[in-house]
């Protein structure tokens, strides 16, 4: 716990294939994770396609709003792939051939053609991302993590930056599951919710084997808070007759 | 093909769920393809917190930008479901009890509580989305479709408004699979989208039995571009040596 305001974040997913129903983005979900467990708050996320413009207006804007932006693809060696160039004349830093860069994927040994010279294009001032899966380097420039797309390489990447975040006290999660329809227990819910603000309780409907329910979630960064919630609400619906099963 | 400029979409993601790791979303996706199937450019996406004022600027922009705008999640009766009322005030249209949805969930047989009704409160000027999964109606108000969150619902949400949109021409897409590293390939690829600017050309790399490989999709609207440039990739990629794996 800390009474600095907490680190926040957005997140760029770029990619005409996210946008198209070609390819299921699974780096959000993934970031969103990560960061929740250092105590980095994700306020937003965008999907932009592969555009210089639109890319690197979107990188300026989270960059002077969030103290960590993170972007996913387009940074490797095909025409399509723009996202160091577009993050480059963003901040008005020119590419530059980085020698670790290029170190680095000849110590793959893969032989350097041009497609492949343009992965170690990386701009001024840019520290190299290393990851062990991927031939093409991340990067970071001020407060932008440049990941890949692929989702086991942005993962290695973000392992591998981990300790350049400073998060904030661990946000924490504790959550059960109601059998009733959420309309049954939306009033008593939102009265508890009104009265602990220090925590955020989230529903999540479903139903199952023919069974209405709702997912009742509590997050925060007080344990006591977090708890006292989860029990206020197991207590609460559970005396209404609704069945309870608690989970983690 | 029509000479009028392509209809345009942008979407927004509604939950603090999605933002904490906690829910992967499967909404981007499909609709990202079934906007493609009735030739609507979606050009961005949002996933934004459960903030009246975030979720009312993004939507007030996106209907200004856009042809269409999309929204799925928060429609439910909890208290962390805003998005009609968030939609409603961005519109300055007050929040109205809507006499066909009551009728619609009266007719579902669920007891009628302060909770449910809270789900028939609709912005004044907006018209219903009928549909047979949910409880909950989703609604349209000028260029904006409110729909829910869950895939299944917010798919049978989107097949019952699908002719309220006008398309343009159906976006066709050809792929094949190239095994070679994208490194080796990048060069040829470029000076084929370099002399085929009525197509698209996306690279997607792979590896798959340990071995390296691509995912070139071409996109037009055109058959004959589309054909033609599947073709000379396959011709020119295969003319190095590469193994080729047609698809559809």
């Amino acid at each position: 716990m800390t009474s600095e305001p907490q680190p926040t974040a957005g997140i760029v997913l770029i990619g005409n294939e996210l946008l198209s129903g070609k390819t299921q983005d699974a780096n959000l979900k993934f970031l969103g994770g990560e960061l929740a467990r250092v105590g980095i708050k994700l306020v937003e996320a965008r999907v932009v396609r592969d555009e210089y413009d639109t890319i690197g207006a979107v990188v300026r804007e989270f960059s002077e709003r969030f103290t960590y932006v993170f972007t996913t693809g387009g940074i490797g060696p095909t025409h399509d792939d723009i996202t160091a160039e577009a993050v480059a004349r963003a901040f008005a830093a020119p590419l530059r051939l980085n020698d670790d860069a290029v170190l680095m994927m000849k110590s793959r040994g893969r032989e350097m053609n041009e497609a492949r010279l343009k992965m170690a294009m990386i701009p001024e001032g840019a520290t190299l991302v290393a990851n062990s899966v991927s031939l093409a380097p991340g990067f970071r420039i001020r407060n932008v993590f440049v990941l890949a797309g692929i989702p086991k390489i942005a993962e290695a990447m973000f392992f591998a930056l981990e300790d350049q975040l400073e998060g904030s006290a661990q946000i924490l999660s504790k959550s059960l599951d109601a059998y009733a329809p959420e309309g049954d227990i939306a009033l008593p819910l939102e009265a508890i919710a009104n009265a602990r603000p220090a925590v955020e309780i989230g529903s999540y409907p479903f139903s199952r084997d023919g069974r209405f329910g709702a997912n009742l979630v509590v997050r925060g960064t007080d344990p006591g808070e977090v708890t006292a919630a989860i029990e206020e609400i197991a207590r609460v619906i559970g005396g209404m007759g609704v069945v309870i099963e608690r989970q983690g």
